[in-house]
């Protein structure tokens, strides 16, 4: 029995509620699959989309109707846990009910500890909310300190918060307690809840988000898994990716992952975290492998029937 | 050592995150409180106000943005049960980081089974949303079957949704394990993701409200708690509320409380239900007492030094 911890993308979830239970459905499919081959499953995901909506209509709402307040990002990401945690938790009852498989699966609502002397607090580079003109931010960044706006691809300036690295999962001893009791874990959605820890030892959420491949590694890496799953649109890694010498890896080792990362093959904000942290992953300890590969393959890919490992 | 749900109410919690992170402090050092006298501590709460502005930002962001959908009360609930357990454990972990206690505080997406013919489904009841014109109301209910407007005290059309009653907490099981490892468990928040069972046995949200204080109490029956703590704003239960005969109750048996609950001592929405739970929860068990008091006095109140004791 191995020990996966599976990384779900959050496009691949859908844009709107009636989408993600469908995308759900499919997903809860392939997952049941990697449990009934004997494996013990923890599910990671991604919330873009979704803790996008979130802010984005309580930034709105709060414009025309007095009773809504803006809300921010840390509690944005815990609703999109609450929210993607439920379905993701009906989704498995329903397909574990369906094969008569007696097991349960429970949401963590997970914070994520990073550092607060990131380089990335210098320097936010992840877009959120809404479009605005250049002199409507500049209004904005006046009158809400510390918060940044930057120009985005021609479209106008939208606010921008920083993405650092994860250092420690909050409640990584409740998610081992989970697992020694045979449950389906869910945690970290959305690459966790973004804290820092004060001299005191008290944490607070900070306005970041956390790269949810980077914070599935995190959570692999602690809870000692063997396998970390990377599942994407895609059901290999591509190098030369749309080139006349385009080519599909079947399975690279750490060594030459880094070295097409260096040669720039993967695009960033979409394979290269992907890379990385599956090679981060795989260098903190032995007889670790990760798998990038496609959500509706991902029983193939363990097999090595489809999908990229990445071994040391 | 006993067990002891405590029910917060979602008014106790503020309307906004910040009001919400500072009322949180001060729950957090009562229910530590009541840990520290060597009690085990599960927290229930309530959701109003929080649930509330969640729909109302979706329903009114999708006004004037195209990438807002509306979202429904399951999905609703499931985020305000992140947002608030997202608080609550946090404010939870700071107190006892201070008082040097190792422990830890978990919160549990939990849904709650209730019954498709739940007499409550043909009557929707439950406020939601914001105002219209009978006119819009109108033609809202002719384009979503099965939404329902009523008239709101004068200032509006209102959609109302059904209050059914709690049958089951669907992840009873997991909140038990969770304290059997001595975790602080949060579970339950706004009375519950509302599910029905198919005859296939597969769950499905609906847009309903549970009462927080039917499903605390249902909650307390399922994992067999000695006592329910629901906390409010005032110290006590009244009888004659308001008039010169007022009188408070220190300690009432079921038979008191229902011969109260008949005379229509208790304000329907506010104190009524909150008596009624207590009589179910006593009602279901050997040596069960309810207590109603206020949140800052929980700890006195489990001395009898403060709230109603409701006994049988």
């Amino acid at each position: 029995m191995a020990r996966i911890v599976v990384a779900l993308g959050g496009n691949a979830l859908g844009n709107t509620p009636k989408e993600q239970e469908e995308k759900v459905k499919i997903a809860s499919e392939s997952l049941i699959n990697l449990i009934e081959d004997g494996n013990e499953v923890i599910i990671a995901h991604g919330n873009g989309p979704q803790v996008g909506m979130i802010n984005l209509a309580f930034e709105e709402g709060s414009k025309t109707n007095e009773k809504i307040v803006e809300v921010e990002l840390p509690e944005c990401t815990a609703m999109s846990q609450g929210y993607i945690g439920y379905h993701l938790q009906k989704g498995i009852r329903n397909e574990l009910n369906k094969r008569n498989k007696k097991m349960d699966s429970v949401t963590v609502i997970t914070q994520v500890l990073v550092d607060k002397s990131d380089d990335a607090f210098k320097d936010p580079t992840k877009p959120i909310g809404g479009y605005y003109t250049k002199e409507y931010a500049e209004k904005l960044m006046i009158e809400n300190k510390g918060v940044v706006y930057k120009e985005d691809s021609g479209r106008g300036y939208r606010r921008v918060v920083p993405s650092p690295k994860p250092v420690d999962i909050v409640e990584k001893n409740i998610i081992l307690s989970m697992l020694e009791n045979n449950y389906i874990v869910i945690a970290c959605g959305g690459g966790g809840i973004p804290v820092i820890r004060d001299d005191y030892g008290n944490i607070e959420g900070i306005p970041a988000v956390i790269d949810k491949d980077f914070a599935s590694s995190t959570l692999a890496n602690s809870i000692d898994a063997e396998y970390l799953f990377i599942l994407t649109a895609v059901d290999r890694v591509f190098i030369n990716f749309n080139k006349e010498n385009q080519k599909e890896i079947k399975d690279m080792s750490i060594r030459d992952a880094e070295k097409y990362c260096e040669e720039g093959q993967f695009a960033k904000g979409s394979m290269l975290p992907k890379v990385l942290a599956a090679i981060e992953f795989v260098k903190g300890g032995k007889n670790r492998k990760a798998i990038i590969a496609s959500l509706e393959k991902a029983a193939e890919a363990i097999k090595g029937e489809s999908g990229t490992i990445i071994h040391s």
